[in-house]
């Protein structure tokens, strides 16, 4: 697989997780490393930034900031100045000035805010942030967010956490098509075979979280999911067949037997 | 992944391989290595049975029948009497006598007749063969084979070189939740995608041949197929975790933070 | 729309209904009215053929035999045998020699058997009944039924009762692209898009039963199926045009105003 | 069918068209009269309002303002300035003050522009337009178009003229179940079914063009599409089943004929 180029650094994994809803902190820490993954997103809430006393405060103690580029992310706030306040947080704190741009002002569905999130990346990229913005598969706002300076545009398959796939494949072939910078599918990635499908139709990267965290086993999911991207991976640099409406022999049928 | 049994044999690979529509033999050769696969479909009419002058006549000389199981198959065949004459012709010639049951009386879709093949199979389990039939994803018709005595039921995700993928899934799964015998995908798989969600439903091996033969580099398609299937079964070994209507924080969204 | 013929009589109406599942005889008899139906299927079970004290064995009282075609139904036959005897049983009691023929022996999916399908309808076509028989969504199977001398096939669209749509449309398109006789789409019939869908892609005529019987109002419901029905056959006979992978401007976008 | 409100305004047809891509004016007249509809939307920049030569010119002689409500559209504004410029100049010219708000900076896929069509809107609204905005699938950007005051939100199905259907199905769920607008799927739309689809699902009216324009008849096919809506809105007030997964008898099994 050729390698991933985000802004100025180089990853070989195209796979990216997240790191919410894992059973306990050593079987995340363990997926991650089945995962082969090289970028880890971690709520702004949940790393504790302000000393209280979350039960995941201590989640960073288990990702090797050496092995792995640690992703924050805004999850949780609804509108754009929340999210631009977590990110400042974050780099005081002293972690990396990349974030992973997220705004949902909608409970129920997760779904992120267009509006918000143009607003927060401008301002983030004005302030020397490296921003990934999640985002409906709306290929005029990938647009948009690529002209305002954004690293990726990272559309959803789904709503977060449904496993549902794909499901805004058209629109995400749209932006694909399109874009200048790498696109990550993000939200709604159930089972490898999605992971799969998103590398095939020439994604650049995925994001995965609950559909490994919740697995029976995480760990052997995690693997599971590093083959399926780099089966669809491998796959779009092989150069794939076209789809038929016929059936297409794979002999030829002339020529029968005469025996 | 756990092995997969057929008959009296056991399989680590759960790639079956076609061997129509490569560019070379060559090629052909190296695409079997590079897929892991340990069981080789070949057509009895291209083996050149007959000492004919087949220009694929020496296909047999470019798959190690130490390595691999070779699987004559009786493509072309439009009734049961043709189909059972071919396999009955490769037993004599000295291959194994395990055949691929296939019957396609039409040549534009290549579709499988339950009749001839239903007809067929029972001749030939009773000759002593081992029978791995091709059929349309027919729940009914794959009870009644399997209780004929075949080795598999074979159900079509769509007709033969189509790469569309499974668009048969419900019947699908109605027939893995129902065999005792191994369920082998066989015919749309177009891209690696497809196996893994084969092996994700449950499937216990998928067959590929044109999506792997037609691509620009077939050595690394074939690799991307093995890794497909394997993050399916991997996958499905793991336990997934079921589809939400709703969205699902992958943290919690209380306790936003207040700073 | 055109008529549709089958075997020698002529139907104004392409919407067929079965009669399971009403909430009552009455709501049964306003929802044929309702649909314009002409066609009217009926378990041959719940006819009370044998005088027995069915709850239902009035169900023939509410269904005018000079306004509808009655079609018994082998329903509940899980052999060859079973339905032939049925069929026989019905023409005997003075039921028109039509029969829907339904074998299946899975009491969970209820899935139709191809081979005793088959074989029972070489039977009952010698006899001299117009067989219509309910098969899985089989082309090659549907080409034998039809050289046996059948007057339609109904291929399903999912399960029997399952409501989900026409999951087999590419098998369908392909029966109805072979077939000589009409093709009726039976089963997983859910709402009246599904019907227009399968009007739409050149089916002859739908049959739909729970769906109707179901509703909160059957009635309103059998009137909807038959605009559904009525909407699909007249797009099909109006010449649609074709689906685009980009998108068509409805106005020229050159020459924007210029003021 | 309940009547469908917009605004201060009730209608009976819950069909709207658009008057792009017909063969000729008269056939346009012939299908706006087929279709049952009462709004009608037109390009300002075809309807000539500044006194230029353009061949259609002439389409508002067609359209009867009695009968109809004419909605202008903004088709070709690449951006807000431009959409409110057009919507002002049809005010100024005399035509209603409703706006159907396009703004697409993309030729290729003529996507809608979130960012400058809230803008926008929220301009219109301010000068007591009444606004209908044409908008990806978005269910945030829905919501803060209905707060910002449009009178409905115009999700698209697929991109424009494109005829594939409600790829966007999910995301209009979602957009119907939250809304207190009416929701009009707009775009996509390529067959009756598809439209009887979207009223099925609960969407309150949709907007046909290209399918109808393009027909090999298009007064036929406005019929077909009149026909289509009613059979999807009917349904849908008279109380769809639910689908299942297994298959449901639609008679009894138990108790099978002894006789």
């Amino acid at each position: 697989m050729t390698p991933l180029t985000i802004a100025d650094r180089t990853f070989s994994s195209r796979l990216m997780l997240g790191t919410g809803k894992f059973p306990s902190n050593e079987s995340m820490r363990d997926a991650l490393d089945a995962s082969g993954t090289e970028i880890v997103t971690v709520a702004l809430r949940r790393a504790d930034l302000t000393g209280g006393n979350d039960p995941f405060a201590n989640i960073l103690d288990f990702i090797d900031p050496e092995r792995y580029l640690l992703l924050p992310n805004t999850s949780g706030a609804m509108n754009a100045e929340e999210a631009v306040r977590l990110a400042r947080l974050a780099a005081t704190a002293g972690m990396p000035k990349w974030v992973k741009l997220e705004i949902h002002p909608d409970p129920r569905y997760l779904l992120p805010d267009p509006i918000e999130t143009l607003k927060a990346a401008r301002t983030l990229v004005d302030e020397g942030f490296t921003v990934l913005p999640y985002i409906n598969a709306d290929p005029v706002l990938a647009k948009h967010l690529e002209e305002a300076g954004c690293a990726t545009v990272m559309p959803l398959g789904a709503p977060i956490g449904t496993n549902r796939g794909i499901e805004t494949r058209r629109q995400i072939e749209i932006i694909i098509e399109q874009a200048n910078v790498p696109v990550v599918v993000d939200a709604g990635i159930g089972v490898p075979s999605h992971a799969a499908e998103a590398m095939e139709m020439g994604a650049d990267a995925v994001l995965v979280n609950t559909a490994i965290a919740v697995a029976d086993n995480p760990v052997a999911m995690a693997n599971a999911f590093r083959l399926g991207v780099e089966a669809g991976r491998t796959a779009f640099e092989a150069g794939q067949g076209s789809q038929l409406t016929e059936a297409s022999a794979t002999s030829p049928l002339t020529a029968f037997l005469n025996s």
